[in-house]
């Protein structure tokens, strides 16, 4: 878990600028023999990729995933898996403005400060491009757990939330939003629309559920699966909250709201409620996994804001070119992908102690 | 970050349980020549022990920190440093109870079903007394950083939240709660014994700030330093949520509320707003680092909850004993260290790569 | 594999100076299960344990072990492994010497250079006292392995070589020196009792043969088993060299002589030879895993040596003291413990990724 | 140091079979600011190409590096350095007999012990084309320690070794056996000859010497200087053996023939002798780095061998194709490499706990 590496026995590291010729992800510690080819990841990067509604960011770029290693007649050899995404649509612009001067709210200050010099085209290595790699990953992850079933949806945009009543898991893929509910999803065109043309833009927060985990999963203390998640998932661009469960609710709850009773189940014990979020110690319950994440609203928008320059002069900057004007939409297929590479990495660490 | 370790090159192990002999921290990467002695982590220790209010549990531990190695003539020599805390107050009373069913919202059941059985004499390893290690690793730590003040506080207890027109910073160590606003410590008074008397728990919001943080110190993607804090803080016991900066707050501004706007200052820029919680794309940009941490009532309370039996038959259990009715306020010193562990890791590794 | 800790999903650090109160390991990712107790490991320190003989150095240390954690009810419960030796015999002496001047061959002036000072009592962290902590936690591996036998002995010591035509097993216990050879044994009895009177040392060429480790255990390339097992050896104090199989002799064989045939077997494929030392590809292949250790002589000797002092004047230094003429002797049950972690970890790494 | 990632902060992973589209690393944890082009490092890869003499395999590949992140206007950015190279001369050929039965000394039966199956095509991740990943990241090592010379040499091919009175630095890139022995040069190539025409094959013996190393690099125990170089070397196919300094050959030196005596210096202490191959308790003396590696012969010949088929039936096997008769003279610049590798990431450790 350093640096651009993440995970413990099945572990990838990403690569990659957002203006660059490519960029990538290293899967490396997969089981062998898992039937895997490019059409099994494509699916994945499709759902993340850019320009496909007018809620995203127009730039365009087909995601087509290759796989250079790893594979060996349609099954995955237990060698290290490299992946590669070309990028071809890096809009050939005038950057001077953003290599003068510092963006609030994205990372061009604190790079600076880092490295001395950042590559400001498209916010090089910070850009959210890299999360394709993630995805990518992500779908290489999947094939390991193939117990588990991972849905993320949007729960709320601009503080306008779904209504848990109205949740249709069938509508998740019928709007641009990753809603489940028909209503909001209604609202929230008009919405994201007005931030758009607004040139704003908007936070929004994501649930990830997975089903299918067996019990024992995780570890007690610092790779705790709630521990490892949070890690996985504030690592996430633009992600400022994490939840496990009932969250930070169940910091309202007395003891006896939030404790999940039990009752005999067929092989494992039936759980009563999931205040838990399918995770007691660290190590999950059989219960889904549950958590919600917290994405902020892009610092790309068209109002001035105040700045400084790099050489520390008062100026002002506004955020022109293509973004998206709520980046939390195309963010759930990332946080679907973090939530497999942690339940893949899990898997395998639990085999390795538990047999 | 395996296991029972964590960090990358300041890295601490912990072992103990609740009912062994003794518990401790194992610290390697610590500089050399650092002034380092007992005296310097005993008063972390202090603020964390138990039995020290009628609002913590009333288990009597001294929790005494003796510096087994790494330390010549008062200085660290930059070898392994060995914590160890002896346990004196593991009352011996009959565990037959908890050895037969599963506590709900304990880690009872996922022990067992990821080790086969478990240590269950007062929650075995996955009890929060093992928080102490962590606290005296910590006080390590903030040797390691200076340059930086960490302080940690209540900020919500049972839903109550403090008014934050009333924090004041030196009322944090005037009441039992760690609570920057008196008149919400009096009314916290009421709440938590009336919680405790019935018998029942209550859940908390921890806020922790770090000042003096450079810029630049972090990583990009999964060694982030807010990915790092959020894996510390959701690794301790009972916390189920969370948040830098605003937070799920951010969730819901516009762009333009969110960004944080810029002007120039002395010797970095000067931020007009702290929404990022100090950290950008990762990486700190200078202002204080700002987290909060959502901690779950004590699921060990008086009230009986349905659960079942090791064989898998339906029962009720009351989980009695000494314990803490509101195990946020002991986490709170808890956060501080993690707080620090984090900082003082990314503070070396900031200094491999960029010098 | 960072500083004091060592491998990947079994993984042990070890703490403690040779004039500290106490030394020890913590071991993490140990399977549960596993029944152990103080009386499994220390059969495995008394091997190591000085004063035994002449031969040895004359610091009287009884080592004996104390588990402080991940035990209940005699078997391991899958959390940390604690283990500590308390140091008895730090015989109060003068360092001043030591303190201001280096000695040759010794960590001194490297330790100095790195950290700015050192614990120069008995050579602090540097002295071989802290394998006694390897061993015990040595001996908790072998608990995971049952399926191996491994076993080391000496086959060289002062340059005077075993007849491997009079190579006997049940010789090794049988004489203080682990030799395998009666015959050499005699010789040696007289070799390092020569060089202990005329204070000078001697080094030595330890052999170890794991048998029964199955096929597959080991990565392609940075986990291979025999970098993995070259990384274990160097790291014990002491090491120069490491071989596996036929080590620098396969650099003078043809292709022909070094390919080690195979023959139908009855579960798996019979070898004809084993140049390989049992490790192809980095991967075990079925075969005994063999390598062979040089110990260089010990730099503590009676000769006065050139050296300089911490302020750079030129002096000369006689190194008095308690100290083993011959550290490869009891380098040997040393090495037994590394092959035991490694295999350990191997096994469990093998588990994660192949199921 | 886990599969295929080698480093604690400077970091790389390799990816690629023999007979894929592409092989490459991913270099992360790099320092900012350093200028770096594909010019730098295509030299090195030049050195270990192959079909550059009759003495090395025929297999035509231009190893042409590109840089594919991580670089902006010439320099480093700190962010993950991807490097590929095509696969161009994977030349279509019957694989049959090497997919049905094991050619014994290869990783073939080892590989589809523990995987289950592989890809047999040139060896797939075994092969020594992986190497081309490691000295395209050395190069990028090399950059990281500029005040760091670092040469490596064969002293020995098939039992016939350098004299070292002959030593010439400025010989070894006018041979093709990177050979500092003019005369030795002279053998060699009649010797390899007659091994290449008889189908036969020769080990070798590699040595490098780092020079320019400061003291403190490297740590007390595990991540030792020597036993990290020991994991660095012994992970390079076909290694079987390493020395640090004097090697074997201290093991048969008394303690005052191997004690390396010091002398006042200018900066630092003058040491009389270098049987410690710069290396003290692990970490560098600020004397030359020195280490010896042993290749075995290639078991890729030409003379059958008893073997065994997939399905464990008696067969022969006669390895034919493009090989290497000795694969230790293209060894040489791997050795090199690594030697970077591990030195760079020593710096940064250094650095990072030490300032």
């Amino acid at each position: 878990m350093s640096f651009n590496t993440f995970g413990h026995v099945f572990r990838f590291t990403t690569w990659g600028e957002s203006h660059g010729p490519a960029l990538g992800a290293v899967v490396d510690g997969c089981p062998p023999g898992i039937a895997l080819s490019e059409a099994d990841i494509q699916p994945f990067l499709d759902k993340r990729r850019p320009g496909t509604s007018k809620f995203t960011t127009q730039r365009q770029e087909p995601d087509q995933v290759r796989i250079l290693s790893g594979i060996f007649e349609g099954r995955t050899t237990g060698t290290p898996i490299s992946l590669m995404i070309e990028n071809v649509d890096q809009r050939s612009k005038d950057y001077s403005e953003v290599a003068k001067a510092y963006r609030p709210g994205h990372a061009d200050y604190s790079y600076d400060a880092k490295y001395g010099f950042r590559d400001y085209r498209g916010g090089g290595r910070s850009s959210a491009r890299e999360t394709a790699a993630r995805v990518a990953a992500g779908a290489v992850a999947r094939a390991v757990i193939p117990e588990v079933e991972i849905l993320a949806y949007v729960v709320e945009i601009g503080g306008d939330a779904i209504d848990r009543a109205n949740f249709e898991k069938s509508q998740i893929d019928k709007n641009p939003f990753f809603c489940p509910d028909e209503a909001a999803a209604g609202r929230w065109e008009k919405l994201v629309d007005e931030a758009r043309k607004a040139g704003s833009s908007l936070g929004a927060v994501v649930e990830c559920v997975a089903t299918g985990v067996p019990p024992g999963w995780g570890a007690p203390l610092y790779a705790k699966l709630d521990s490892e998640l949070a890690a996985a998932m504030m690592g996430i661009n633009a992600v400022k909250a994490v939840e496990i469960g009932a969250g930070f609710e169940a910091a309202r709850f007395r003891g006896e709201q939030n404790a999940d009773p039990m009752r005999p189940g067929t092989n494992q014990p039936v759980f009563l409620a999931n205040n838990a979020g399918g995770i007691a110690g660290g190590i999950s319950t059989g219960q889904p996994v549950v958590c919600r994440v917290g994405f902020k609203p892009t610092s790309s928008i068209l109002t001035p804001v105040d700045t400084v320059t790099r050489e520390g002069e008062a100026t002002e900057i506004v955020t022109k070119g293509r973004h998206d004007p709520c980046v939390g939409i195309r963010g759930t297929p990332v946080v679907e992908a973090m939530m497999a590479l942690v339940l893949a990495d899990q898997k395998l660490l639990h085999r390795a102690q538990c047999g």
